[in-house]
């Protein structure tokens, strides 16, 4: 409920600057893949969109790990978000932040202006969760967009720049040894990565030092890695990523990292220069919409089978965000992109209705699967009646991710990369272009 | 000149880590043009070769404007100077600024250690010459490397995005207006390029924009744009700017920006968010060797006809840096790729025949042309005995570019992004990864 100092801000920020105009207004906060896809829906209804973003581009999450280590440049994986919206009429985009939502006034509160809405739609997805460690959120790197994405490509080749310029074996060995926390998809495809850029690349452009003793280490606080995936799935990544040389602790809860040792409640330390977070994700939430009520333990807002927030009618909550728990799903959809993309669409078939006063179409899941790729040849998928790793696995895992990159530009990109990354054993990327500038004071 | 305070700090900072062997050592500074071709040349030879430079990538300069203007991305024009160097023996590279040459001691201070050259090659190239105008070198924007091409783009983007947010039909007009200073190809392929995105692509991002209202204002301090091109070549680009609706201001001289007005010295005034200053180039001179009888008054070193600076034997100065003043190049010779290129590769036999004690080889340049690209269709071309201008001089431009990348992908992504632009009229690198975050207090 809204307090007399929100009700003040109200009155003294300005409007945000779109015209009001006879359809109703329907607010999307956010560009991924699950506002993306309801924009579309929504491209020809008589309706009003505002797309609010703090970023001008649509990210390709799923490939950041490849800008993290060299094989694609970042604008291949991104695309503007005003050029989905261009042909649509009646749609605005603002690059903004929404800093607060004031439910009982129907408005936002954004960094460039008060907007008011008919309908408002969450489509903020996720951010990395820390879980409370102050300490590894301050030390440790993280991939959820093309910014941090970038900073990790830099600080991994300043790293072995580092290694160069100390005698000391020991230091040398830390400057090299990269931690990955998390043995989800993400941690899988960087620490396959990285391990095969040890492999390819690094014994030719470092011939003075010993990039052999370069160490990809693998943390993961559960008893297989890929656990959403099959068993079969994550006993053959395992054995791809050992077969790459990568290092894999399982059973082992990180604990702390103090920018030099990483700690693990089982007592182990390891001595490195890099300690990537993928540990983790929660529901990006904003405030207003933050009571304990709505939110789950995983900062997801708690929404009903049409992605309607409990208690709030004209508000609804797709893709990460969102946590519609079910029988089949009792703690939400998997934080994917096709679950995303699923509630954005049902959700646009239900905005049509609702204004139209028809009867609501329930959410339903379609899975169609999940895959994930170590590297060069290697990869697993699960479909539902068919999982299959290896060769076969990696093309198909290539297909569908070309696919689904939004842009023939991009797919044209991206793919004349990936024919030559494979026919090379290459990642011409490997380009510090921001210095990500890390303390290296006590690697010396 | 070693003064006691240099040998104090020789004294104290730790030696570079690069073992020393028989063979002399040579050290480049300075991965562009110049020093890489000199390097190649030298791939093979009884010397040890140490390249320094402050990126660990080469920039291929020409194709800058294309990534502040959303047409490329910065990993397609710039190649990891490790790989240009992998398969050659005695080769090291160091990622590092050159603070001072010493060269009474033959030694470099770099932030990272103290080197010992037996031969110096500086091949630092330029940077931009503000002239001594600090308010232009705060408020401006350049373009002479990949972050600078970058912080412009998100520039661009910004001001069209902050253009939204006022009803103030001024200062909207203010945020759309690009004053470029410098009718060099650099001004000439930006306003181009402008024109270009104000005509294709605004229309359709900005739907709410009156985007007819946004300016492109090119200054150019002499009679004709393109000085060192023919008369015919200026003539024409001129008219070809002109149609895509660029603003040329001749005879006139940019005289200070506050951020807000743009003031030349004919008392013209242009109120404008964004300044580019593209109207002078410098040598990027070192400390050390930087004497008044070594240094020309554009900060250039002066050289001999085999690429000696005057008085010291055994260091030498190739490409924009060097000024080898000539009969027919009375000020040296352009600050452009050519010259570079063949002084590196001149510079590279002749070391070779010094160490052998034989003659050296007098440089001798060979101007194959210059060109410019205005936009879509639009170039001019001058060749000894041939100029022309318009669609065939524009593939001849793109052909020329393309051959002249560094690297086969970088050439393919380069190509793919020129052709799905030209078949679609569009620029989908229209991305503000980084925002560049102006202070737009003055325009609201």
């Amino acid at each position: 409920m809204m307090s007399t100092s929100d009700s003040l801000i109200l009155h003294m920020m300005s409007e945000m600057n779109i015209p009001k105009n006879n359809c109703p207004r329907i607010i999307i906060i956010g560009g991924g893949f699950a506002g993306i896809s309801l924009a579309k829906k929504l491209s020809k209804k008589e309706v009003q969109v505002v797309l609010i973003d703090k970023n001008n581009y649509h990210t390709f999450q799923p490939l950041l790990y490849q800008v993290s280590t060299g094989g694609l440049e970042p604008d291949s994986i991104a695309y503007p978000i005003r050029k989905v919206l261009k042909d649509y009429p009646n749609f605005y985009f603002r690059l903004a932040n929404v800093e607060q939502i004031v439910a009982d006034k129907k408005k936002l509160i954004t960094n460039i202006g008060v907007i008011e809405y008919d309908y408002l739609v969450l489509a903020t997805g996720s951010e990395t969760n820390f879980f409370g460690n102050k300490e590894i959120e301050k030390n440790g790197m993280v991939m959820k967009s093309i910014p941090e994405s970038l900073n990790l490509r830099s600080l991994i080749l300043e790293n072995f720049e580092q290694a160069l310029l100390t005698d000391d074996l020991h230091q040398r060995d830390a400057l090299m040894n990269f931690v990955i926390v998390g043995g989800g998809p993400t941690g899988v495809e960087l620490a396959g990565a990285l391990a095969e850029i040890k492999k390819g690349i690094l014994p030719k452009d470092y011939p003075d030092l010993d990039t052999r003793r370069a160490q990809i280490n693998l943390i993961q606080s559960g008893d297989r890695i890929l656990k959403e995936m099959s068993k079969k799935a994550s006993e053959k990544a395992e054995e791809f990523l050992e077969d790459l040389g990568v290092q894999i602790w399982k059973n082992t809860r990180v604990k702390s990292y103090d920018g030099k040792f990483v700690r693990t409640a089982t007592e182990l330390s390891f001595e490195a220069a890099t300690l990537v977070w993928a540990a983790g994700v929660k529901g990006a939430a904003i405030k207003g919409l933050d009571a304990d009520d709505i939110l789950t333990k995983g900062s997801r807002i708690r929404v009903n089978e049409f992605n309607q927030v409990l208690g709030h009618d004209t508000i609804f909550a797709i893709g990460d965000i969102a946590e519609m728990a079910s029988e089949a799903y009792p703690f939400g959809h998997p934080m994917m992109a096709q679950p995303a993309m699923q509630q954005g669409r049902n959700l646009g078939d239900n905005l049509v209705l609702l204004l139209a006063k028809k009867p609501l179409k329930p959410f339903k899941y379609k899975d169609k699967g999940s895959m994930a790729t170590v590297g060069r040849n290697k990869a697993v998928v699960d479909l539902e009646n068919f999982k299959f790793q290896g060769v076969f696995a990696w093309f198909v895992w290539m297909f569908v991710h070309l696919f689904f990159l939004i842009g023939f530009r991009n797919r044209m990109v991206v793919f004349v990369n990936w024919v030559y990354n494979y026919i090379r054993f290459d990642r011409e990327a490997r380009l510090i272009i921001r210095p990500y500038k890390r303390d290296y004071s006590n690697f010396k």
